[in-house]
């Protein structure tokens, strides 16, 4: 049986993952692969920190990373350190010394990946990063291998975990945004500077990778408008729940006609729609195709032992890649030119809350703005909340985002308009 | 480019979408493998019957199979034709021919995958089957592959579009099971016998397959304890949902210490859970293992074009290997030998209902054969329909089937239990 061995860089959680996976799985991966996996060297900084994990016999820490790049006995580097200017030079050395390597680095990857793919391709060996975008499901070779054969039109995704999780505490116990943020931030599930998370901004680099290998085009985290959940508000949602809809926050990556739009926003979603039931951390990324028709792939997007799990299934792949003689195949996803083209030519039916003079005659008004707009209609709500002061609750039908913005703008002319609240999309079923 | 000539053995609806695939995607399909693939042969029994088909010049239709066997230029043969017979003697001469072979039949894989998956390797050509079983969505390649580094421990999955059909329709809409079967068959969703479906006969297939591979052992539709939906009353869907739970035909592979259990029955599903929202025609499949957690994998699972999608993404992969010289490198899923233990000895939850003389002191007896059995409950809902009767739900809390089937004995024979009208497993959340 062929043994192939492999080296670790950084030893943090991820790799931790990934380390304890490889050594409970062992038989099962042997099984599997008919290879002999063997983790010859973890490169870290300061081994003493991990003086409490019980390393294989075989495995030794090494802290300078040339004791990796120059042993010609390793055929595998894993990269889980993050960053992209060491993690980076690392990989590149690793590639020109021909060893394959696994990745579950998103700036890696979505700063210098067509030019290592073409790299590693150049060199005879393997790069694969499937952990790098929603760690626990395995959407990256899905993408390109299982569906490779569709010509994807579509890709909606939940992304980010912190989000998921704070929108879902919001809509199931009724808390403000601020409180379950607060909660999540104690838990360890939101960071002390959440604001990576919370404005999309991490859903956004996620996108723009899973764009890239859908649509075949280099699509960078500037391609994509990105909107975050700070003005989401506990009334919007209860508003949502009875029109029929649970508030998500959305990267979404659209081909038509005109070209590929790239969005990252809050939206309503149905709440038929398979995606409505991804609740708390979970992730899902649901895909249109003009063969499967859709398809949904959902799980952990991050942790431990699901993100290790993919890590694994990368390394079990070019073992057999390295035992079969078929390493450094894998083809560059970045060929095709497509436009870009901005959100305010995607339609879509639009949530509207405004607060109004509670008197006769005002939905007459907005009812007069909405015709002149050429905005239908779809439900109204309007409660009433004290003697000076109603809240209308408006879902229009399907219109271009600049009819809204001219809707909302004629709105505020309104002297019975006290203010318009939120404005949110509705994601179509 | 390489050009790899492929010929398809039949021309039905999974064929035609395949070769529509093919035809609208051959740029994508091109850009992403680096191959031209080229649709050389189609065998077919009477050609006359594809009139309305337009070919590509280079295609021509066969009758005789030799033309595409002993054809040293083709080297993917896709059997699409479905049945044991024939069809298994093209896949083994193809093999045997040192052809690659795509197939889409789930009944030759459970009669003869282990076998023709030996052929292959033997021949050095790839046999691939991710259309074989829940046709678009791309479960088995995600089995083998992505989660090959998990202990897999459970495996459940909505895995017959007909049946979900009906207990979606069922459940939506308030009309009986006989109504929606009828509905079912009208629209061609329900075959004219519809034995095979609502009996779960087809889903212990695919469990059988799926199960095999997760589990790496050969297991037969013999080994599953098959239940169908025929006996599911609109009236436990009611009561179900007042619990908050929705009905589902559920295919579930379950590993533990005492071996592997394979079951098909009707559940009820918390509605938290994410297969509760896996509605009409739509198959999902959820993985537990010891990496991910957990996942699912939702999408259409039959159909001409997201079955042919499947196809395709086979085809690709071969492709690709034929032109890296890496065919006949895959493993056979089937080396561990575990017990398969018997459905009694599963613990779960159960919703029982019961007719019961609409007079005080029933309850209390009820409930003290419940006590007897040593089974707690967890919700108890009395209806009182006329002044004889009244209907009881009850759901428990886990305990093994054995204990149930006591306990339906001990009511049995109380008087006051005019019958026990229904028994349906909960799933675990």
């Amino acid at each position: 049986m062929t043994t192939v061995k492999i080296a670790l860089l950084g030893f943090g959680t991820v790799a931790q993952g990934t380390f304890n996976l490889l050594q409970t799985n062992a038989a099962i991966i042997k099984d599997r692969t008919s290879v002999d996996i063997d983790i010859a060297k973890i490169f870290v900084r300061n081994p003493d920190k991990y003086s409490n994990i019980t390393l294989p016999v075989a495995t030794k820490y090494v802290t300078d990373i040339k004791d990796i790049i120059e042993d010609d006995s390793i055929q595998i580097v894993v990269e889980l350190m993050g960053g992209t200017t060491f993690a980076k030079d690392c990989v590149e050395e690793a590639l020109k010394a021909k060893k394959n390597v696994v990745t579950a680095n998103k700036d890696l990857l979505a700063e210098s990946g067509p030019y290592l793919l073409e790299l590693a391709s150049k060199n005879g060996v393997d790069l694969r990063f499937e952990a790098s975008v929603l760690g626990g499901i395995p959407i990256i070779r899905t993408l390109y291998e299982s569906l490779g054969g569709n010509h994807i039109t579509e890709l909606i995704g939940i992304m980010n975990g912190t989000t998921n999780f704070i929108l879902s505490k919001m809509t199931d116990e009724g808390l403000s945004y601020q409180d379950v943020l607060k909660e999540a931030q104690e838990l360890g599930y939101a960071e002390a500077d959440p604001t990576a998370d919370v404005e999309g901004l991490d859903a956004a680099r996620k996108l723009a990778i899973l764009a890239s290998i859908s649509f075949n085009r280099r699509i960078f985290f500037d391609d994509v408008s990105v909107e975050g959940i700070t003005k989401i508000d506990t009334e919007d949602i209860a508003f949502g729940k009875e029109f029929g809809y649970n508030i998500k926050l959305l990267g979404i990556a659209k081909e038509s006609n005109k070209g590929l739009s790239l969005n990252v926003y809050p939206a309503f979603v149905p709440v038929t729609h398979p995606l409505a039931s991804v609740r708390g951390s979970y992730n899902a990324i649901y895909v249109k195709g003009n063969g499967i028709d859709d398809a949904m792939f959902y799980g952990r997007g991050a942790g431990s032992l699901p993100t290790g799990s993919s890590v694994v299934s990368d390394i079990m792949e070019i073992a057999k890649n390295i035992s079969n003689g078929s390493t450094g195949q894998l083809k560059s996803f970045y060929y095709d030119q497509k436009n870009i083209y901005a959100p305010g030519k995607i339609q879509s039916s639009y949530y509207i809350r405004l607060a109004v003079d509670n008197k006769t005659g005002v939905l007459a008004k907005i009812s007069a703005k909405l015709a002149e707009q050429k905005i239908s209609v779809l439900s109204i709500v309007q409660r009433n909340m004290d003697p000076e002061m109603a809240v209308l609750a408006i879902v229009t039908s399907k219109c271009p985002r600049s009819y809204i913005l001219n809707l909302i703008d004629s709105f505020n002319s309104l002297r019975s308009v006290q203010s318009v609240n939120s404005v949110i999309r509705i994601m179509e079923d």
